[in-house]
């Protein structure tokens, strides 16, 4: 079986997330009181700060790091953007409704999920009703067959109206993407017209699934993060020798098409040297994106870059890589690394009023032949009459495409006949000295060219997810079952939890004054006084926190205060001076100073 | 004229602005490629930043330092939802169509700006045709009557379908605040179900404005940061002593209705006990959010508070003041604060199969007599056979409600007939003593109560277009005019620029070092070489960077390490070491020390 395929998956840890994750306030699934709607899930306190953590860390190092501009625009966009997009044509899925019960469902998964076809999704639709005749499949939720059943195309954007009537249809962006590329023109100029550059833009996308499934791993409604990279595709270079040594797994298609196909561990400097990843923008960024996954928490020995077989990619990309992690065995999509080469700057120039290139100054001005026409009109006008303009235009066409017309006597042109294109073309004679031809030397600056467009996307609930997941433990503290989540302090919603022993002013005015020393510092810090001990310690242990400061009678008795810190992972206690807490917690964080050495 | 009116707005600065925010990255109308659409917004690299540092300051004012819990829901809710929260029925607004260029125009605003009516929208809308046709009232784009025309309601929610077909429709939400209702049973489990506790969210919202106007101040598609604060009205008080001092400028209703009316000075201790401000919880919050939008940079000579008047209120509010800012001349909302009563709980604890309510514990449990039957199935069996349930049912009702109807030796009930309600109901009498009827005395530790909900809403993207206006600046500097933003450093997008004054490799790497200083000690900074210097002074000027350090041959000539830093608002210019640069900037922005006093 190849990596690709689905492992049976023991999704046992997954549900003990999903429970922990509604009961303490990270995720759950939203308009609950209603019963809820599939695809849509709230972020509780817990969960915002999560996701604000992971979200700034994306920026501090895909943005501010890498010098890109971070922009922020709307979620509803025209419809004219998506027909050059390419998304109002292309990007639905296929949709089989069940006869009895009503239940809409993808065709090429049920055709997947029952037959040997791996790629139903690449199939035309007549071939996927014949499969699901031939195989009499049934519908998933209530048995009756489906053979005979129309498959058909749904698009996957929201749909809505700009405004009263139906006169401007809107949708809910597919991809943050689009509110980059749409205002190219613009942000070119916040660039200085120099290539190359990058635009940032963290928010919300929409795709309306059929099915969604799998808590926040696949959502009618997310958050992306997405970089897209402008560069001029024959002058610009990655700065690889900055990410040559990060050691990466990968999977690449040819690994998946032959049996027995494995991952390989190399560097990116090796993959690119042996052709593994082809482009080097795409393993300039891969370089980036897998020490980034590590520091916010994500397991590397369950993390792998897979390439993109051919027939998987999207209609804009030359060669894709995604991020992957593993979960319950199964391999899911954290991020995509495409090179969108200039498909969609082009499609925009195409359809829009406004120019989606960008002008490149030559190091050197270049001096071009340039063949040109100037007419003499004295004989044109009474010549041809009205018609006269159209000559001139038709001989500067001819000049451009074609000068050996001028070498003859006489340069023959083609006007299209009265009524345009109703009658054939006429073929008219001019003398070439009339024409007034001549070849000149031009000096010419520079070109206007399209830019090449590298995009890293990454998908903010999944990684999410996938943090959370790879952080849940079980163990045994003095003889009772525990659970916490080693998450990482960069990314944890709370830092320290502070706790007074019991119910008592000195106490709790001694634990106050922590908390505000340690929010002084930018640690973010919770007061928590209500239950045991042995509680509060459990609480904090299944939200993440990392260390729990007690304040107890010996604070506040002793000459000199102390407080017991406590250590998540090894629930390691010591007794630290109160006067230098959280200057020694801030060296934690910032990963100089251990735990352990103290 | 009372301030409410709209004074002749002088837009040269709006004009002004709205160029400058183009030009330099503030903000700029969506897909101009496209042609533009009413109402969206993007904001370019300086927006976007002064947008995130906005929402981190109220972040940390409105949830961190108050202690609020914030979450993160979907802009996307189901119908139900919306059936409940009342949007469905009420959230509209009037459109009259011409006839003749198909434009649609808000009813209410063609009355208003052709008539002497002031408060169209309260209007019934028959009444609104007949002061059309009374008025002879023209289309504003072609100046074709209007009289006759149907006004019909239109609602302002964007509607879109969740999944294929549309049997569940979906709408984009019109305030962030359904978001935190809807999950209320879920969030007061996160609060330990102790009131008072605040829910914060930060998102989107939209409105599908029929004439979205005026820059970013009328948008389809905005963002709030609202605070949902939940207390028991019985008992909760704020801490008003907190905010006493603090001095306000209030524009209550009772001077907005009166000849020559007012806006009062005063405090907000005052206000509360003069009674101008009526809802303590109110009060408190608006004594919070002056000194917030000083902080940002909001002008407080063109800032006030205006009380709603009575037919100006939601439908939901029980009293509610706006936070107003002057922009040329016209008072602009920017946050609304609001009693909402218990009334969002209560319709969602109507509309859904969840309860909306928190259990509110005595500080002693009570005594309370309750009335309760226990009736003797062996002679109610026999008697009314399959009845008998029915019968017990009809005994504990009315027990609880008219215990003197087991004061006698029979007890009348009724039940209904046969085939339910078809039937009259019929009434039956039981002896007394079979219905095993007593009064005990029970203990009960408390009771379910609704909360009431104050909410602070806040408009992000109109704080930001204020905060623009009010620093907007020209002056002349050594005879030429000058363009800047004074823009307070803790929003600044940028808050020091680096400048090597020419291009050399010892000066760019002097500057570069100091960036990196910088950015140490999370100053924001940005490094710019490009143009000569002047150039990039007005570049930075006009972006509101609070200083600029320029790198020249004195700083790596002389012994000493020194650069020139120069202040934004007075140009002064000082030469200090590097040595501790960054520090002295730090403690400039902290507040701890001025650049006039270096």
């Amino acid at each position: 079986m190849s990596k690709q395929e689905k492992a049976d998956p023991d999704e046992q840890t997954s549900e003990k997330l999903v429970e922990l994750a509604k009961r303490r306030g990270y995720f759950f699934q939203s308009s609950g009181a209603y019963g809820g709607v599939g695809g849509f899930y709230t972020f509780g306190p817990q969960g915002a700060s999560l996701k604000g953590n992971v979200e700034d860390a994306w920026r501090d190092r895909f943005a501010v790091a890498e010098g890109n501009m971070e922009i922020d625009a709307p979620t509803i966009m025209p419809e004219p953007v998506f027909e050059a997009s390419g998304h109002l044509e292309t990007f639905d899925d296929m949709l089989v409704e069940c006869p009895e019960c009503g239940e809409s469902h993808r065709a090429d998964h049920v055709v997947e999920d029952n037959t040997e076809y791996e790629d139903a999704e690449s199939l035309p639709i007549p071939e996927v009703e014949e499969v699901i005749a031939e195989y009499e499949l049934v519908c998933p939720s209530c048995g009756t067959g489906l053979a005979g059943q129309a498959v058909e195309t749904f698009n996957l954007m929201f749909a809505t109206n700009i405004g009263p009537g139906d006169s401007d249809p809107g949708y809910l962006r597919p991809e943050t993407a689009q509110g980059i590329f749409v205002e190219f023109p613009r942000l070119k100029e916040y660039a200085r017209n120099q290539l190359p550059f990058g635009v940032t833009q963290i928010g919300r996308a929409y795709r309306n699934e059929i099915s969604p499934r799998r808590s926040i791993i696949r959502t009618r409604e997310f958050t992306q993060a997405e970089l897209e990279y402008f560069v001029d595709p024959e002058e610009d270079e990655p700065d690889l020798e900055s990410v040559e040594d990060v050691e990466v797994t990968l999977y690449p298609a040819s690994e998946q098409h032959s049996e027995g196909g494995d991952e390989l561990e190399t560097t990116i400097g090796e993959a690119v040297e042996d052709g593994i990843v082809g482009d080097e923008w795409v393993a300039y960024f891969l370089g980036i994106a897998k020490p980034w996954y590590e520091s916010i928490g994500v397991d590397m020995d369950r993390f792998r870059f897979r390439q993109h077989l051919s027939g998987e990619r999207s209609h804009y990309a030359a060669d894709c890589w995604d991020a992957e992690s593993e979960i319950d065995g199964n391999w899911i999509e954290l991020a995509g690394f495409a090179n969108r080469t200039d498909y969609d700057l082009s499609k925009h120039d195409e359809y829009s009023d406004d120019r989606f290139t960008i002008f490149k100054q030559y190091d050197e001005p270049k001096t071009v032949e340039r063949a040109t026409v100037d007419p003499d009109m004295s004989y044109l006008g009474p010549e041809f009459g009205g018609a006269a303009q159209d000559v001139v235009d038709a001989l500067e066409t001819l000049a451009e495409r074609d000068r050996s017309a001028f070498e003859s006597d006489v340069v023959e042109i083609e006007l299209e006949g009265e009524g345009g294109g109703e009658n054939e073309a006429e073929t008219h004679e001019i003398p070439v000295e009339k024409a007034g031809f001549s070849v000149d030397e031009e000096t010419i600056a520079g070109e206007h060219i399209t830019p090449h467009v590298i995009e890293p996307s990454f998908g903010v609930d999944r990684v999410i997810y996938t943090v959370l997941h790879h952080a849940y433990r079980e163990d045994e503290v003095d003889g009772e079952e525990r659970t916490y989540l080693a998450l990482e302090p960069e990314v944890a919603p709370t830092f320290v939890g502070v706790f007074p022993l019991q119910s008592d002013d000195d106490l709790e005015s001694v634990a106050d004054e922590i908390v505000s020393d340690l929010r002084k510092l930018g640690l973010s810090a919770t007061y928590d006084d209500s239950g045991n001990i042995g509680r509060r310690y459990r609480r904090q242990d299944e939200v993440g926190t990392p260390f729990c400061v007690t304040v107890d009678y010996e604070t506040i008795e002793n000459e000199e205060t102390t407080v017991t810190v406590r250590e998540r992972d090894t629930t390691d206690q010591k007794r630290l001076p109160v006067e230098d807490l959280a200057e020694t917690l801030a060296e934690i964080r910032d990963g100089d100073l251990e735990f352990a050495d103290l």
